[in-house]
């Protein structure tokens, strides 16, 4: 079996409606007192752990798999190699020739960046008593010293990172990389640090995008990475209480496929769940792309474990909502391995749902998608997903199609003819929102007819399920993109916030026309890239996600001017009413702006926190640290 | 316009459909660029408050408002004084017989146990500079030194509290009651407890009942209750981003009127809705009766500000959902007045519902009711609020019927000899279910169908609108019986736990089992009144309440009897996997639980954070002091 082929939604879904069925015996329990011992879980099970799959190699030089990339070819068309994605086999004629026009670049298929990776790494500080310390409780292929692996674990994918690796040097890297099996062992590190003063950084899939993974360049100590891939275990599953324990490690590709087999999701499914993992998830305050239905990180969470410096805290039992005073557990998330290392969680579950549908809606311009999206959220009956581009980004997914043939020609230029002259849409205009739609049949049949209705006063034209899929899919292909066009001189990042609805459209008017001023004040060639979407939405605003980018070709180093719009571009958001991280968080890239977001006390009260369970500082990634000046990760 | 009146959930609908238009023309803003400076609410408006209402009174030695109260005719019958619930103004002729069938006790009307209100409360300790201090900042009418009023914040609504203040005496009152009008004047009460030692313990509505209120009777400084009472405004409503600011002493019944005004509402019900405020809502970790379809308090908040001995923590702009790192607003939920004072927050609104309807539903016994509110859990669309009353508390509820005349006597008999003889229902093992439906037209008809279709599968007998709106209010109304049977040497008491669904049959069974037990072995008179109900559903689990109750007379003393089956009843609970609180809390009752339901470690990082954030423990009222034993409020 192969989790790659089962991360396709639709594939679970089809799974996991065979395998409901057996756990609706077990659901009968539910009306009679339990058989064993109370608290026990006599309706837990501990499920077989799926066979570890083929083909799996992620690349440790770019985003995502060692097999997938997107490669230019002589005639300018593009491929994205492998098998995985949607997008991957066909060539794209269109995507080199319209991010040429769009960026005003010359592009060529052979002009490419040169790079060396990997880096050299700075030779590890040592320290022997820890190694000693650590050594009796884990085996030899335990302890990891390779300098590549070293790196791997100093850098998340940050712009910055991703080019450092390539084109520059990550200054400090971790020292040693551990991968304990088991929370005893995590509790053997945790302890053998603060006995010899070594710096631990937890580190689960390194997806991260805020700095958070760096070491901090001026610390002297031994520093050690703690991977925390061995403990990827889902140690039971509770279908009648409908919850599942953990392990921090697992890989969101590999929980969906091993809860899939029984029936069940969490639903959760940020961009990077591919990669990233539940341990990150907390500490970074995770949300997916379905948070409408199965709700953010902090919603699933019933229960979680951490090994901190004040020793293991943990719970008798994972109980449904509770009111137990101040809670240790709430100040992990977010934490972003300043506390201690999260080892598990009991996370709530979702059956499969009966019925997963896909939908889009063209809106003739951003400011109407956006209110379609507004008057959505007070409907209150949300889809599990509700995205919508800005124009920009609706021309880069025409970009990324497939030369049509055939029968497919003719009904493609129909279709554009249709759309533009008949109903009227502009193409430099025109915007895309995709849907997704999962639960009861009926269910989905009711959130069908409203947006449906919503979307029509609109003036939305309904674009069909294939569009939808293909919009909601490309997120995982076109994360591989920034890799590609940094091969041809150009930087690319993702940055995304989230804002009251009566901000929205004007924070994203603002910040797009200070990035192109910024481009045009640090004299950068073309245009800049900057592009909107709005991915998330709320009673109370919605979350919105911008593309930036830009080339860089005969400047000696684009950072400087990457740094400066970048952090410019988040200064707008927030003097435009947005926040200051959906999602992301915080780590080191965004902390010099927590005193513009909350009061001397509240930071005081951070640091207090920070003193009180960690007073020498092992787990010391310095991050949200909120005395630092920007880019200051001494 | 009288707040109260407008409490009457159907009239809040009626006021909200016709308001609710008024916002449709400022919504029409979210679709184009804000007009005025971005970030300073440009959608918000300031709302006139209501002005004060009449007969608001309050009493000070039994629950609820002074003018309503259980009284007992010679002829047994019962009568609820007053005019502000369903319940009011009929005589109930077979309340006392029930209770004396049930509970084989020989309840007389004229029988009743006499008792001396208010009793005498130690002299207070004086702090003549803080006094001084704070007069700088304060008027002479903010400050309050009247006995009455330090008993009345020195203590909650517990069985044990109310008794003492009837019967015995509260050993440790505040010193002084304070009522700052602002966040300034909370800022410079705490500032002057800082600098002259004094302890602080916010008040709201007085409600609590975990002992949270109680003073530590061995604490020589002087205590000041700090009442917000004063901070009670909504502050601003913005109807387009759906939020409003609240401050942290509104009461529940107040927010409610004031924010039906303009067409919205919080959704928040406890059952103490009426007395409550935010800020213990926020302080308890409060859940509301409705959650279901409006949350949980944290489901509602989107900022909290509070005056902490770090100073104020505050955010300088409410955002939809954030990740900013370890958020120390979070720890105030369920802080109980441990790090300090909440004064505002930021809370969710809803639009006040389309449709407001009633329902309910019979099941042949409790543990098929359990079932068919399981089999809607999974459904995943749940009415505003589903309640599983066990057959006790269905008795009880039938006993709190007025005496049918006319038509309405064979109407009765009929339906009555229907259900019993036709269906098949037997009177001693037979639930009801009730139900709230809100929402959009249509949402309440797709649950509505939904719901019966599952209970006629767990042959369930829809048993109409008006028993299921007398069962939902009449929560309000019996609150008050506690202080009538009270007086007829009958001590009773709730308590509530959260439990998975596969250990709520048992558990349930096991706290009635332990109940009896204990009652017999500690030889009270006649039969323990103890009865479930099943309150609010989860995917995992569900929230049960407890009424137990029981006879003492002839006894010197019924609390050390009544201490030793609430303790028992909650470690039977902990035993049989239920949780230490859904949303009542920890406060100084349950804290010798503490160690059961968590690691020493996370023991110490609450005891670490309490030392970081208030090291001269100002906030000193003792809760959540997992060292002290059962009992140990010193």
């Amino acid at each position: 079996m192969n989790p790659t082929a089962l991360f396709d939604p639709d594939k679970l879904v089809e799974t996991g409606a065979r395998v409901v069925e057996k756990t609706r015996a077990l659901r009968k329990l539910v009306g009679t007192p339990a058989a064993t011992a109370p608290g026990t879980g006599d309706t837990r099970f501990v499920p077989t752990p799926l066979p570890a799959a083929a083909n799996e190699e992620e690349s440790d030089s770019t985003w995502g798999f060692a097999d997938t990339r997107f490669e230019a070819r002589a005639d300018s068309s593009v491929v994205l190699t492998g098998q995985r994605y949607l997008l991957c086999g066909d060539p794209l004629p269109n995507l080199m020739p319209w991010i040429r026009g769009v960026m005003q670049l010359d592009l060529r298929p052979d002009d490419k960046h040169p790079y060396a990776f990997p880096p050299q790494v700075s030779e590890a500080v040592r320290n022997d008593a820890f190694e000693q310390a650590i050594g009796a409780h884990l085996a030899a292929d335990q302890l990891d010293r390779d300098p590549r692996a070293r790196l791997r674990r100093g850098h998340g994918h940050t712009q910055e990172e991703m080019y450092a690796i390539r084109y520059g040097a990550i200054e400090r890297v971790p020292d040693l990389v551990v991968y304990p099996a088991d929370e005893d062992q995590v509790v053997a590190v945790v302890a053998a640090a603060l006995a010899h003063d070594v710096v631990l950084i937890p580190y689960g899939g390194g997806t991260n995008v805020t700095d958070a993974l760096r070491c901090p360049t001026g610390e002297k100590r031994m520093i050690c990475s703690v991977d925390l891939r061995r403990m990827n275990k889902v140690r039971w599953i509770d279908p009648v209480n409908r919850m599942a324990c953990i392990e921090a490690g697992a890989i969101g590709r590999h929980i969906m496929a091993q809860l899939a087999q029984h029936g069940f999701t969490m639903g959760h499914e940020p961009d990077s769940v591919e990669f990233s993992t539940l341990g990150g998830w907390v500490a970074t305050h995770a949300s997916g792309m379905k948070k409408n239905k199965y709700g953010n990180i902090e919603d699933m969470l019933v229960d979680v474990t951490a090994v901190t410096p004040q020793g293991v805290l943990r719970r008798n039992q994972a109980a449904p909502r509770e009111s137990v005073g101040i809670d240790p557990r709430l100040w992990l998330l977010g934490s972003e391995g300043r506390l201690g290392i999260v080892t598990s969680a009991v996370v709530k579950l979702f059956p499969l749902p009966e019925v997963q549908k896909y939908g889009s809606v063209l809106f003739h311009d951003f400011e109407t998608g956006v209110a379609f999206m507004y008057d959505l959220a007070q409907a209150g009956s949300w889809p599990a997903s509700v995205r919508l581009m800005d124009n920009i980004q609706f021309q880069f997914g025409q970009a990324l199609k497939p030369a049509a043939t055939g029968w497919k020609v003719h009904k493609s230029k129909a279709e554009k003819l249709f759309v533009t002259k008949i109903q009227g849409y502009d193409p430099n205009k025109m915007t895309a929102c995709t849907l997704v739609f999962e639960g009861s049949r009926r269910e989905v049949a009711a959130q069908e007819a409203l947006v449906y209705e919503i979307a029509k006063k609109h003036g939305g034209f309904p674009a069909g399920a294939e569009n939808g899929q293909r919009g909601y899919q490309l997120t995982w292909g076109i994360a591989y993109i920034r890799d590609f066009v940094m091969d041809h001189w150009v930087v690319a990042e993702s940055f995304e916030t989230s804002v009251p609805w009566s901000h929205l459209v004007s924070m994203v008017d603002n910040v797009k026309r200070r990035v192109v001023e910024m481009h045009k004040d640090h004299g950068l060639p073309g245009v800049p890239f900057i592009t909107a979407r709005v991915t998330q939405i709320y009673e109370t605003g919605a979350c919105v996600y911008f593309y930036f980018a830009f080339g860089h070709k005969g400047l000696a180093d684009p950072n400087h001017a990457f740094h400066a719009i970048e952090n410019e571009a988040r200064a707008e958001i927030l003097r435009s009413g947005g926040s200051l991280s959906h999602h992301h968080g915080i780590g080191k890239l965004r902390q010099h702006f927590m005193p513009t977001i909350l009061s001397q006390a509240g930071i005081d009260m951070q640091a207090a926190l920070k003193a009180a369970i960690d007073p020498r500082n092992i787990f010391g990634a310095g991050n949200q640290n909120a005395a630092r000046a920007a880019g200051d990760y001494t």
